[in-house]
């Protein structure tokens, strides 16, 4: 198939220090490419891709140093340079969050497919999507469609990691220690983390940004819980040193109080075999195998019992599931899977014909 | 003639506290209604307005108290109704700044008129814009044009008010001050006004908001400054104590850094009789009549020399110079007008054919 993938501009592909979004567009490229596809991607010039590459902004919104940017205009003509392309591919693969793509394809939906990458409870989306309700989507897990039940879902396709990209740790440190990764947020509950830690006696390690909008709350109600010693804080950490932080683990706690439409960190944990304890919320049920990979709790207490569960866990076993239902590869196969059925459907018996030819 | 504007969805219209633009869109709506125009306006739904509301979304999206909004798909909303109902009207006027409507109209910019309310210096304004390059535009000053050069530019309408928005107090304070009204942003250099005032010996009176972004500079550079006798800072005043503020001002400073597209407070001093010094930056040639409703300034020994100057004006003959070319009803009319070129460019004879049926 002639796939063409359409990133957001706020980061490169893949992006030069965070981003999830444009990690998994990167490992989807790949991984399609890989299976013999010919792919191409729309994306900031400073981006780097086996698939080929169609720049359509210098450099990514975010780390351009030029100090007035339009992210409508730079995405604006993005979406004009796709559309004038539209007849080289069978289908168009977008990856931008809030539909702005759609007036440029609204003459033909059918031809392409667009996985929005956050949450979904926002004020102003379902009333926009019923305006175009046929654009074809797909959701990275069944809990982040909730708040768009209505729009026409054609599939869900959890995240997957290159199989190669984090390793379990054969001789690890002991005893371990708790792990908690991402930004220091009243969403993530850094203080349910350590309150677990504390009362299961374990240490706790936490590798997190302080983002601008989470300082009140970060020097209010985490910092003064950080003695250096029960509760150890990290900082932002590198990608370099994230396995050792996560392979190195016990556990990773992920006690999360919001809608977390996948939760990357949860499967880089279980690439290195490390069990996660993660709060009901979100598509954590979906994402962690009950007893096997981690445990999902409702309460400080259950995630106390769980820990002490998880910590016994057979780590080959964590990492043997990783490797079925989270593998980079696995996540193009679905998503080529669905662009197929895409393409059978708009036109039956199309690509027969082609066959044929 | 049939004309729809199209709001910003940020602030209701008009607005409910700060917001220039909504302002500005208030006042030439009504001006066209009472010109005789039936007059559509597209705009949140807590707006009011005395030509037919189309209410878009609940309510403006600034003050909205839910937590999660998407400007993006709200306006997205907005502009798929505009162009549905498009053949309701001879001529659709919008007032946002970076083109998102451009891609629902490609095929009838002739029936489209633009104007960008702010600043058109971003990096991706240009690039966008070659992709539509048939849409007219029309610019607040010649200034604002600069950066955006090539557009299909149709007409510069200066903005204008209500002549019985604000009038000159008969009976001012005497001796009077220097007045200063704004935000305290580096760019409207707070700092030259407080040189300039301790420089002639006159009192100023600083009535600003300090936004989130400029907190850092107000406490390190402008705060120190403020003796509360010879500079005194009021902070925010609402629209009722503006009468009092600037007209009882000897002058306005407006010693501004920045590419300024219009200036709105320049023609409020004005409406009051009070003369302004301000820097050569952004429109203000264009708006200030040298000699007679205030001075352009280069260095702060040219701004001591014009308060003196200014200071001394018939502010009588401001205020007449007002009348002339800032009235809100110049502004509707010259819209109008242009309005008009548009459609007997777009279709030759039919305004005349109308008119034999």
């Amino acid at each position: 198939m002639r796939i063409a993938h359409v990133a957001p501009l706020f980061e490169s592909v893949p992006p030069r220090y965070y981003g999830g979004t444009e990690r998994i567009i990167t490992y989807l490229v790949d991984g399609l490419v890989e299976l013999g596809h010919e792919v191409t991607l729309f994306a900031s010039g400073d981006s780097k891709t086996t698939a080929t590459l169609v720049p359509v902004r210098d450099q990514a919104l975010r780390l351009d140093p030029y100090p007035l940017k339009s992210q409508i205009a730079a995405h604006l003509a993005m979406l004009d340079e796709v559309r004038r392309r539209a007849d080289e591919f069978d289908i168009i693969h977008f990856h931008l969050s809030h539909f702005l793509h759609f007036p440029f394809f609204q003459d033909m939906p059918e031809r392409t497919v667009t996985t929005p990458h956050g949450r979904l409870d926002y004020k102003d989306l379902p009333g926009a999507y019923r305006r175009w309700p046929h654009f074809p989507m797909i959701s990275i897990s069944h809990r982040q469609r909730q708040p768009l039940a209505e729009a026409n879902w054609v599939g869900t396709v959890h995240h997957g990691l290159p199989l190669d990209l984090y390793k379990p740790i054969p001789r690890r440190q002991e005893p371990g220690y708790l792990a908690f990764l991402g930004r220091l947020s009243r969403d993530k509950r850094p203080d349910r983390a350590i309150e677990i830690a504390r009362r299961t006696g374990m240490k706790l390690r936490i590798a997190a940004k302080v983002g601008e909008d989470d300082r009140a709350y970060f020097h209010g109600t985490v910092e003064p819980l950080i003695d250096g010693v029960s509760v150890e804080y990290l900082g932002e950490i590198g990608e370099d040193q994230k396995a050792d932080f996560l392979g190195n683990a016990a556990a990773l706690l992920f006690p999360i109080d919001w809608p977390e439409p996948f939760g990357l960190v949860v499967i880089e944990a279980m690439a290195f075999g490390t069990p996660v304890v993660a709060w009901n919320s979100g598509a954590m049920h979906e994402i962690i195998d009950e007893g096997v990979t981690g445990h999902v709790v409702d309460s400080i207490d259950g995630a106390i019992a769980a820990v002490g569960s998880a910590t016994k866990f057979d780590r080959n076993l964590v990492r043997a599931a990783f490797e079925k239902r989270f593998s980079a590869t696995r996540m193009a196969r679905d998503y080529a899977a669905i662009y197929g059925q895409l393409l059978d459907t708009a036109s039956p018996g199309r690509r027969i014909g082609a066959m044929a030819v």
